[in-house]
């Protein structure tokens, strides 16, 4: 195991809802397994007013996220105690002295020496302000101890916004200081795609152009806005899911193999994925992109409001709340076969898979019947819920003649019963504790992805694009289906729709 | 489906164990399964004296391996009218004229046309005799009607018996109608390999020298002799396993694919995999080939036997219950990979699979242990029991780092439960009487068979090469591991010992 040297944790944004739902339960969760460093403490920091116990009532012994009853009263209590708080006003320049003499304190008390990561769990509007303000008291460099800034999502709202804050950030700390959070990295089932693909002699060989016919990638989910109205009304599911999220998984999926398993070697291929993206035209975007939102609808009884009846959303709105596209990555690998992914709201469930379908037969040897020669081998990478892998193959039907029937060989996570699976922010935590940067995106990487969605963005801003509506608990604007090149072929539809209502239409 | 004309079935033998046990049972679950043509009749043949009524009597209403609860009195009834017997003296060409008259009677009483299958259940001995006997009478051929010779194994004692044997028949009938039966190709399983490989398109592409290292068949009974030491002090597994049933599974693992899925094509692709095998010189015995003998021993408590020990085995015999073998095909796909067979009586316990072991990666992105880098991806296909296919692979294992671990990915043949498995008999006897002979030898690939075993046999009769003994229970002589390349590989043991006697030794 890597060694975790001593250090402060700061939460900018402490007193929010990320800290306390995630970021203090991750902590703690690694302090009970053990993988903190002797001198360690978390300083949570906000404009908020707290005294350092009235801050640890709220977020361990309050906390309803910490699983305080397993843990018992002393881990609790000595946990605690290596947490602080810090009131500070982002704007004001002396703040950031206070802190650093805090902090400073804080250090000398615990015998820390020194190494600080600052995490920005914070309204993105703030993350240049407090990147200035800590480079300004000189908390961004110190001498023979080390400084690292993690920014939550989304980062940037645009290519120009991420541009812009790329390089505002850039100004005050290094690239190999900056670690952009993208929590879907954290996923074990993400990283095991990587493992899956590279640890093993025989999917390489199948994995390009020559052997697979189109790779499809869905990211589900059942609900709704969830309260996050006012967000989500000016990102919507391009932005808030597309452009992070889905493009990690293209990324991962398409990359080459690197030269090493570590952070620069990975990150390396994973940009020269997103450098080989065939881009759009305008043309292209009426064609390729779909963009939908969700309709009221009746679901087991129960009304569904539809996305215009979301508190926090504006009226008319047309922010899509599900996207389907089509696009290319012209390079050697994977010339000519077409990538499909989709996302969307109040779908009828919630799924996170990569499909790899690979190209039929070229021998039909037992196809008497015409429709069995479009049977494909399929892959399936089940990220997320009942992580595994299922790989679909023809056997053949028992009796005379030779007849097949495709049947389901899987794998499933949760078999691995006796090792203890980490959440995505422990492990995103403990990763940047220990300097290793393999699951955060990189500034270049972050900023082609943008490239490569703005084109869209602008485009749908022209107007002329349609917005369809789709009723909550369906899979979508039916448009999407034509996107898949082939006869008969669809998206791999893992249940059904949960409603029948035909109202479908364009908004 | 395909069309089965009207015909009737005469089995030689018909008074014996076979017929009892396997053939009746087989024809009746055909009966009962809707699968025999509208005229159709059974005749028994053999030296005894039955009346129609009496064999009836034995073979269907006092035959113990007819399931006839379930089949119910009238069906049981209907069938054993179909059934008729002719006592026959195989020497005596009078009596293929009564039993040319007699066939005569029963093709015109139920209206059959002329069609016959002629069933050799009989010894060895007797196949040459009987058929020149049906021949002298012109029961080999007929105007307007077929008639097709099924001949029981073994075929021939070795390569010159084999040919002898070929020649006498083909004296007699053309080799289009000829079925030499191996009841090993009549199992779904086995036939079930073929279509894995050419039904899907991720397998083929893998199925060659640059990815797989190495190939394995196990073919292991734990039974001892059963009542056959007779016959099988006589023959050994060499002859009762290898040069008929291993070399046919061999032969569908090693194929290139067939121009089409019948029985001239799959035929001739398998005698290009035997013309292909990489003949043995004597030393190449020695080194390649290793015999063994199993021993007495104690298993849960109980003693077993040793095989010299066994009913109708000659003092001092060196006839082997094991073989294993390693040997190369010489052709563009195999080049430079090992095969693997081994067979034998009284180990641990019944299975036969096929092992196709990849090559590891040549790229060990996650191998910072060493012993890593040696873990290769392995599917594996089982004929018997619990018929299925199992891939295994390596994932990540939860948390920091990049660590990997094997795990399944399994399919059982069980899990299609809505379908009827037909026994092996069943099957071969259906495919007969439809006149397609895939999964009957063809008379060249058996001598390219015996022609490969032939020179095994020959350096064995010298007698300088050793006969191990093994103890009952346990996976054979361990110097068959040797045979196996690189470093820390061995057979794939699917349990372990059951004894841990160690009294290996050489006879």
């Amino acid at each position: 195991m890597k060694k975790t040297d001593d250090q402060i944790l700061v939460i900018f944004g402490a007193s929010g809802d990320l800290t306390e739902r995630k970021l203090i339960p991750a902590v703690f969760d690694l302090y009970c397994g053990g993988f903190l460093p002797e001198h360690f403490a978390v300083t949570g920091v906000s404009r908020s007013e707290y005294s350092d116990e009235a801050y640890r009532q709220k977020v361990v012994f309050e906390n309803e996220f910490i699983l305080k009853k397993e843990a018992g009263e002393d881990k609790l209590k000595a946990f605690a105690d290596a947490i602080f708080y810090q009131p500070l006003d982002t704007k004001n320049t002396d703040s950031y002295n206070t802190l650093k003499q805090r902090l400073q304190t804080i250090d000398e008390a615990k015998g820390i020496c020194g190494n600080y990561i600052f995490y920005l769990a914070t309204p993105p509007s703030l993350y240049e302000t407090i990147a200035e303000g800590l480079s300004h008291v000189g908390l961004n460099k110190a001498e023979n101890a080390w400084r690292r800034l993690i920014i939550e999502k989304p980062f940037g709202y645009d290519l120009e916004s991420a541009k812009q804050l790329n390089s505002k950030l850039l100004a005050c700390f290094d690239e190999e200081q900056l670690y952009r959070i993208d929590h879907y990295l954290g996923k074990e089932t993400v990283q095991n795609m990587f493992v899956t693909r590279f640890a093993n002699s025989i999917f390489e060989p199948l994995w390009n152009r020559n052997y697979i016919h189109r790779v499809e990638i869905t990211a589900a989910e059942s609900v709704g806005l969830e309260k996050r109205g006012g967000y989500y009304d000016s990102a919507g599911a391009l932005r808030d899911m597309v452009q992070n999220h889905l493009f990690q998984l293209v990324a991962l999926v398409a990359m080459e193999p690197p030269v090493k398993a570590d952070a620069e070697s990975i990150r390396n291929e994973k940009m020269k994925v997103f450098q080989s993206l065939r881009p759009y035209t305008k043309e292209d975007i009426k064609t390729n992109v779909i963009r939908g939102q969700y309709l009221g609808s009746k679901v087991r009884g129960e009304d569904l409001p539809g996305y215009r009846e979301e508190e926090g959303v504006k009226e008319g709105s047309k922010t899509e709340t599900y996207v389907a596209m089509k696009f290319f990555i012209d390079n050697w690998r994977w010339g000519g076969v077409p990538f499909y992914i989709r996302t969307g709201k109040r779908l009828p469930t919630r799924v996170t898979e990569v499909v790899i379908h690979f190209k039929p037969n070229h021998h039909h040897l037992f196809a008497h019947d015409k429709s069995l020669s479009n049977a494909h081998n399929t892959l399936v990478i089940r990220i997320q819920p009942n992580e595994g892998i299922l790989l679909k193959f023809d056997m053949k039907i028992p009796g005379a003649g030779f007849r097949t029937e495709t049947v389901n060989m899987d794998f499933h996570y949760d078999e691995l019963t006796d090792v203890y699976v980490p959440g995505a922010y422990e492990r995103l935590i403990l990763d940047c504790m220990q300097g290793d940067a393999t699951l955060y995106s990189r500034g270049d990487s972050t900023e082609s992805a943008w490239q490569f969605v703005d084109t869209i963005l602008k485009a749908w801003e022209e107007d002329d694009i349609p917005v369809y509506g789709y009723p909550a608990g369906t899979w979508g604007p039916e448009h999407a289906d034509n996107l898949i090149e082939g006869e008969n072929m669809t998206w791999r539809y893992p249940c059904k729709n949960l409603t029948d209502d035909g109202n479908y239409c364009e908004l």
